[in-house]
């Protein structure tokens, strides 16, 4: 390794070790420590909006300048409003309840030997994003509160404006108790760092990429650590036999239109051929008339006018735009393979009045999240109720669907006897 | 890729696939299914007792042509006793709670959306392991029982009885229901077929090896989906200066000698030096007296005859056998950071009657299990009421500790709605 790579490898390792001490002390603070530093670093956020905003500007000019797109530059861009915002998350972060020490079980053993099974942080999380300065303070916020060391490394676009937030959040660090490394900032340009990082499984605990495909892809391919991750979101709204059919256009529509570029909007329509006569003309009417392109089979085409063809890559597709692929099927079975083979398990709805075919529907489709007559864009962790989140996963292991708090969290067995042997 | 090598890919991908498309179906059993396979295997294996002691006998001619060791062998035999405790082993897995169904949480949001939160299987398992030909049985039996089709590989030492077993499985899957292909034993002799499995990760959900360090690590190095699995269990007792001395005595005995090859008996001692000249003599003799040799810091060293000085190694090392390292500190803090340095965070205790100390020693050491005036040899599935286990955790995501039935489960969300659109 050349002596760069060999500098860039202490650097890295230098960080995560700094991280994990900052780990264990935090894993031992009480929930009133952190929140003091939430709301003490919310309102430092909004005494240093001016210096945010100055550093953003420069972020700004230099992405102009490199030609990102008007697309990339909104998502970038910050205002005193969007500052209050992000001050306000954390805010609403030190609301939630502290996950780290919850009693999860509690078992008494015949021999006398109390069990308990107690909620702790999972340690150091590695967090790599996409150009939304806010994410660094969302990410800091809900790592710490549930008592993780976070290493942020975000999108060069964002650099100068997440280290003046960072800035912030460190110097609320020290005035409240936080350890000095519990957020860090990878300083270095070098795109190798992510590499590095991700090889340090005996430092860092999990990893949550948070961006385009390309970067979540890279990410869960390069890392010796578990990942939190959803590569992407092709969600599909069924409409049964026994759908009621306003509600079932309504919800289509709603699953559509309502945010094109999230991973629950609905990419993909499937109607029993029973209602298809019914509900197909007026979905497209509807869909066609706020400007969805329709890509459909042969039988659905012949009941409306203006689709496209479809072809078997469209059902594989998530759009993230205004296209949706519609298909009829014959049987709800039909529906629920359609949805395990070209889905990405992510959220697949149901309308129907049935409550055999809603529990069958719900039992055979293999998702994070069914939706039974509701839109398929209740999938997220505000909607739940869980608060914050990190993400949305679409593994099964560790964690599925909105990942919030608790999600951050692993546990420990603390048994107590009073000399308990085992003979 | 040589012909061979394209044959073996396509083997082990028609294996997982079969896995997978039983999985489906597996997910959707009612538990009366699943317990009347596991209860008609039992009563099966016991009429075919025979038959699975001649298979066995081939394998132990195999393994003593080749000059396997005795140890190896005894583990390797089976005996009418042996196939009994098997088949009463599927029958107390019969009799545990089913985890697939259970609704682990339900909350009401204020739109009225229901939301649930299920417990689902987690698909397909590949499991590895190493001669025991029981555990071919009790990997079947957990997996299926949690809702998984379960691919095994066990060692090629146990072929023949493995063969067996899972012929006497697969006969009883037939006649109850159970899907053909829930429990595949892998033919080929071949290798490679682990690598080829542990890169399937778009078919197989969670790889799990059981055996020797060496085929954990690989295991863990090669897959391309989730493991569970532990390392080591190097599992130390911090006798505390308020430790009632008897019991810390008793203690240091049985979880250093009450069984001396497995993952959780003790293999190093720190001692408080304020009760470190009442604690070590007794504790040596007891020790030495079963003939356990104790390798100590210079200060221990001066305390009792007959020690042999520790070197830095020796406190990182698993022994699994008639050693024990032993170390003098000067406060609980000191135990606690040796404690997460040089252990493998399996199962520490400290033996106190200071309630302050015993939290702190909770708190601080990061392990899966922390006993408190108990035994290291409780950290274990059956002890802590679990019933079946398929082996202890070590890591911190998913599962940590004992992993049974439930630890082998995701979940999923239904969410049931009355239209309840996004705004």
């Amino acid at each position: 390794m050349s002596t760069d790579g060999d500098a860039l490898t202490k650097y890295c390792r230098a960080t995560a070790e700094l991280a994990r001490a900052a780990a264990a002390l935090l894993s031992q603070l009480p929930r009133t420590v952190k929140d003091e530093w939430l709301r003490h670093s919310a309102r430092e956020l909004r005494d240093g909006c001016g210096r945010i905003l100055q550093a953003n500007d420069r972020d700004l000019q230099e992405a102009k300048d490199e030609g990102l797109p008007a697309a990339s530059l909104d998502r970038l861009a910050l205002n005193p409003a969007r500052v209050e915002a992000i001050a306000q998350a954390l805010e609403s972060v030190a609301e939630l309840a502290d996950p780290v020490g919850e009693r999860i079980e509690s078992i008494v053993r015949p021999n006398g030997l109390r069990i308990e099974k107690i909620r702790v942080p999972l340690g150091v999380v590695f967090f790599v994003y996409e150009s939304r300065p806010n994410v660094t303070a969302d990410a800091a916020a809900i790592c710490v509160k549930s008592g993780n060391a976070v290493i942020l490394r975000c999108g060069k676009e964002a650099a100068h404006s997440s280290r003046a937030i960072v800035d912030i959040l460190h110097a609320s660090a020290a005035s409240t108790g936080i350890p000095a490394h519990a957020v860090q900032l990878v300083d270095t340009p070098d795109r190798q760092a992510v590499r590095v990082f991700l090889r340090l499984n005996n430092l860092i605990d999990l990893a949550i990429p948070r961006g385009g495909e390309g970067l979540i892809r890279a990410v869960a391919e390069e890392a010796r650590m578990p990942v939190i991750k959803h590569f992407t979101g092709n969600c599909h709204l069924y409409v049964d036999r026994m759908a009621d059919l306003s509600m079932a256009v309504e919800l289509a529509v709603n699953s559509k239109c309502q945010r094109m570029g999230v991973c629950n909007a609905c990419e993909s329509l499937l109607v029993h051929r029973d209602i298809a006569s019914r509900f197909i003309p007026e979905a497209a009417r509807e869909l066609q008339a706020r400007g969805i392109e329709i890509r459909a089979d042969a039988q659905s085409l012949r009941l409306f006018a203006g689709g496209q063809p479809a072809s078997e890559q469209d059902y594989y597709q998530e759009f993230l735009g205004p296209i949706v692929s519609l298909k009829m099927v014959a049987t709800i079975d039909e529906a629920i393979e359609h949805i395990n083979r070209y889905g990405s398990h992510h959220t697949d709805g149901i309308v129907t009045s049935d409550e055999l075919a809603a529990n069958r529907f719900a039992d055979g489709v293999d998702s994070a999240a069914v939706m039974i007559n509701a839109s398929t864009r209740f999938h997220d962790g505000g909607e739940f109720g869980l608060g914050a989140e990190i993400g949305i996963s679409t593994d099964k292991f560790h964690a599925r669907g909105p990942c919030g708090l608790r999600e951050l969290t692993s546990y420990k067995y603390v048994c107590r006897g009073q000399g308990q042997i085992r003979s």
